[in-house]
């Protein structure tokens, strides 16, 4: 609001527009909880304390009122819903404001789906905030539909809302001081910069972080966040569909450096989202786990804002932005409403009154599925191997509810000289299909813990070059999940033989749906059953099958260009010794 | 130093310059002390741990490291040396970065006061960082050398080492709104704005903090501190020559509001920086009185740090800048070597290696006390009122230590129907008289606890328009000194009847010596050690004077146009009843 304004009502000569009496407000900057009022008027706060007047007053009895929580790292193309979807699963759950990442969409798309990130999330009760994607494509061993140079990047840097550059992943590119990474971070030098460094320790990420990355949302150990603490990175806790990593973390966070440690979702499936929640659900789990209340809300507050240097939010305090929750319960961290810039969004877990209903332009998103059908083959050949012979296979080893993988190294199931899926074994066929340029790229392999006993799985969200990853127990069953999924123009399918048995449509950029959030959601329970019944006991095989094919996080995985070991971060064959 | 070569260096393919081997480092992101080798390069830190190699290695047998470090608040013209002077006193101390505002010298001669400063702190061991003086003339109810509108500051703005806009003294202004002011907050909207808001609370401090200062450095009791963070204000504890603060606020910080505290010097004399120290002495004064070693060590450096966006600095950690201090004692910190840039620049509390010698234009700054001597009267008309009528005049109270002072109502002593100082009863008689334009504008007054027996003393320092101020017992002593200040192109005098008996010559601006910070020194010493001869018990005579003219400092000031009332912020007569 206009300052003049703002003083006017803050100094006590003119009346708010709201207070919320009786409340005990979450002092973020001291820790402390404070009896007050908290007087609003616009979009702002303008007083917090006692005496103040407005025209509306709504009694708290006394339940708690914090800031509007941040989520600090998101791709909210993963929750499978557009921008305005994902505010309305989000907001009632009390987050405010997240930091997008568009960097899946933008593998797809490249500037144009950046752009239609931002369009697509204008004027919404969540503030969206982008930080661009600093690794399109993540490297040159997957094939992705669009590629971002420093010069594109900073082309875009100047738009309303961006921040900075989002999750650094090409660590050996910023080690080793490779031109392509270098001008990026230099072009970037004065903004904000997250990192990425999964299991990056030592020498190297001392390179990393004294290149310009931040902070990392990729910790897995309480000493890998230690580790990364101690040099100055702010971490992000995360708790995503595939990568839940709270638990293992909370041991490192302390009184003296909680200050450099937020929260972020990463990626959140709809039906978690819906369920469990988003960061008010990463609250009470870390509460339930002993995190001091306090603590975990300056967590998802001020320490996220203070980092992205959204100086406007983040803490109950006058001349901030009136992003506010009201909860009665400590210990259990659940929103019972949600202002976002002065304004009731949501009540007791649902959106309040009339949400803004945006006509966005998605035609630079759409139709893109390009695979040339009849070259396609999913047959691994054998190579002169006949069964019996002791040639074995690297195997993509499933690590439940992580997005890291293991280095296997089995027996492959050989017949008529073709490397075949072997459910007894749970070894199934992996096939990874370029699907942007209709190049008729295809990686192949074998993957360990999805557990199909039959049939396939299909999607062409495929972090993050986004190709079609297909999983299986029979090349029938793949190519009947691989196209029917570019039959939707993207999506999520089960199918057995040659039956299509569930699927989500996801035409925009193949990674969202074009309905609304409690549609996909139960389009996606639908799929998961399949999945189940099918015979995989993962939470959630999709979420899992969709980061198979990131070649940026250990330790084995499959591109459209063939088997990758993360370590060595190069190509390797599939049969070895 | 350049990425490229920092990250060869910082992931182990090329050695470091140097090593300082087996130190404890103090991890102001953790609080941890880490047995730990710093690798410096160049200018720059490039890893801390083990491994490294170097050319030339020093081992440390244990000793701590940590962060140079910064003062946030400096008026560095109050040291009465220039920058080159004041860093040989500070940087043997630990100081390597401060945040000066050069707000004394711009009230003197504007613009070309600031462009000097900058001039004559460029490549300094001491990194030297301007915050714009926002308030100059500090209020129109005194006579400045110039003004600086919201144009002539932006006009600044730009220029290297400028950060922000320091202590917005006007809070009147701020929070009342007036066009001055708002125009000055909103044109550095997006940078740092410091505040200055002694004693403001409740609704006039929210829309203060509201309206965009973020700081604070004039908190006296712990209460008022706790007030302001609890805003979101970071707090800079001082502890100046003439306001010694940090005993009273120590009780504030606490483990969670430390991170937003941080430590100041504001002004201190060369025999305080030579004798006692700089934040040195804050920290050693702080932990002496209970405060965590390391906290005190965070909030003299990471913490300013963060506040002033030097992200580059602060912490001992790659790619930061290599300002390092070396000492033994958490309990007694004294820097034995000190590091600025990776380079050695003090041992053992004195300077080391070969220090710049800068050759500074300051012509721009010279010559800039204008009198006109002939029409000076200190003469207080008792206005018709004869020794022994009731009526009674304001006093200025001195609180011995403090810049705040009483408002005192006496009988004063009436002499041939003028008021007249009254040795036994502590009341003399004080004058500030315009010295920048000649505009022949004089106040006079009476104060109570400057203590003089005989003589008078006078300077060319006081703030915030720096006109000539003195005290004394008698016209003639006033005249003496003043004349003798006069003389000199500014300056500090003792003198008594006719006699100057010291003086401190102030040849630049009037505020500062061309002389080596050692000689000042010597010269206070001896002017000092003579007003405690002619009767005065304070500790610094004039450090006490120069800030009875400051008119935005409570309770009751006198400047060039008459008496102040601070709480009322408008003249008042000096006659009551």
């Amino acid at each position: 609001m206009n300052l003049s304004d703002f003083l006017k009502i803050a100094r006590g000569d003119e009346p708010a527009d709201l207070i919320l009496r009786n409340g005990r407000v979450i002092n973020v900057y001291t820790g402390e909880i404070m009896d007050a009022d908290v007087a609003i008027a616009g979009d702002t706060i303008v007083g917090v304390g006692s005496g103040y007047k407005a025209s509306r007053e709504i009694d708290l009895g006394g339940r708690y009122i914090c800031p509007g929580l941040i989520d600090a790292h998101v791709h909210i193309e993963s929750s499978m819903v557009t921008p305005p979807q994902f505010a309305r699963a989000v907001v009632p759950r009390g987050t405010t404001t997240a930091i997008t990442d568009p960097h899946e969409i933008a593998n797809v798309a490249g500037a144009a789906g950046i752009r239609y990130m931002l369009a697509a999330s204008e004027g919404l009760p969540l503030s969206v905030y982008v930080n661009l994607p600093s690794c399109v494509p993540a490297t040159t061993m997957g094939t992705a539909g669009a590629s971002l140079e420093a010069d594109d990047l900073l082309a875009l840097a100047g738009l309303p809302r961006v921040i900075g550059l989002a999750e650094f992943m090409n660590v050996p590119g910023a080690v080793l001081g490779l031109p392509n990474a270098i001008e990026k971070l230099l072009a970037f030098q004065s903004r904000v910069i997250d990192g990425h460094a999964p299991g990056i320790s030592g020498k190297w990420l001392q390179a990393y972080a004294g290149a310009g990355p931040g902070s990392d949302h990729e910790c897995t150990t309480a000493d890998e966040m230690l580790e990364k603490l101690r040099l100055g990175m702010i971490v992000f806790v995360r708790e995503s569909t595939a990568a839940k990593n709270l638990r293992a973390l909370l041991p490192a966070i302390t009184p003296q450096n909680s200050r450099r440690c937020a929260f972020c979702s990463d990626d959140r499936h709809p039906s978690d989202l819906l369920d469990e929640g988003h960061l008010d659900y990463l609250i009470r789990l870390a509460v339930g786990e002993g995190l001091d209340p306090i603590t975990a809300i300056q967590m998802a507050t001020l320490n996220a804002a203070e980092w992205f240097r959204l100086r406007d939010r983040g803490a109950v305090a006058p001349g901030k932005r009136a992003d506010l929750l009201v909860f009665s319960d400590l210990k259990d961290f659940r929103p019972e409403m949600v202002y976002a810039g002065g304004t009731l969004v949501a009540q007791d877990g649902a959106p309040a009154g009339p949400w803004p209903m945006l006509d966005i332009d998605d035609s630079s998103v759409l139709d893109t599925v390009h695979v040339e059908w009849e070259r396609l083959s999913f047959a691994i050949p054998a190579e002169g191997k006949r069964a019996g012979t002791p040639a074995k296979v690297r195997v993509i080893g499933v690590v439940p509810d992580q997005v890291v993988t293991k280095h296997l190294i089995e027996t492959p199931t050989i017949v008529d000289d073709l490397a075949v899926a072997d459910v007894e074994r749970d070894l199934l066929k992996l096939a990874v299909v370029e699907r942007h340029k209709s190049t008729g790229n295809i990686g192949l392999g074998l993957v360990k813990g999805v557990g199909l006993k039959r049939g396939a799985i299909a999607g062409s969200v495929g972090h993050d070059a986004h190709n079609l990853t297909i999983a299986g127990c029979d090349d029938v069953s793949m190519m009947t999940a691989a196209r029917a999924v570019g039959e939707k123009g993207g999506g999520l399918v089960a199918a057995a033989g040659e039956d299509v048995l569930a699927s989500v449509p996801l035409p925009i950029a193949g990674l969202m749906s074009d309905q609304p959030v409690e549609t996909v959601r139960k389009q996606m329970d639908e799929l998961v059953k399949v999945a189940h019944e099918l015979g995989s006991p993962l939470h959630d095989p999709f979420m899992t099958l969709g980061f198979l094919a990131l070649e940026v996080i250990p330790s084995l995985k499959l591109t459209d260009q063939g088997l990758v070991d993360v370590e060595k971060f190069d190509f390797v064959p599939l049969w070895t010794e």
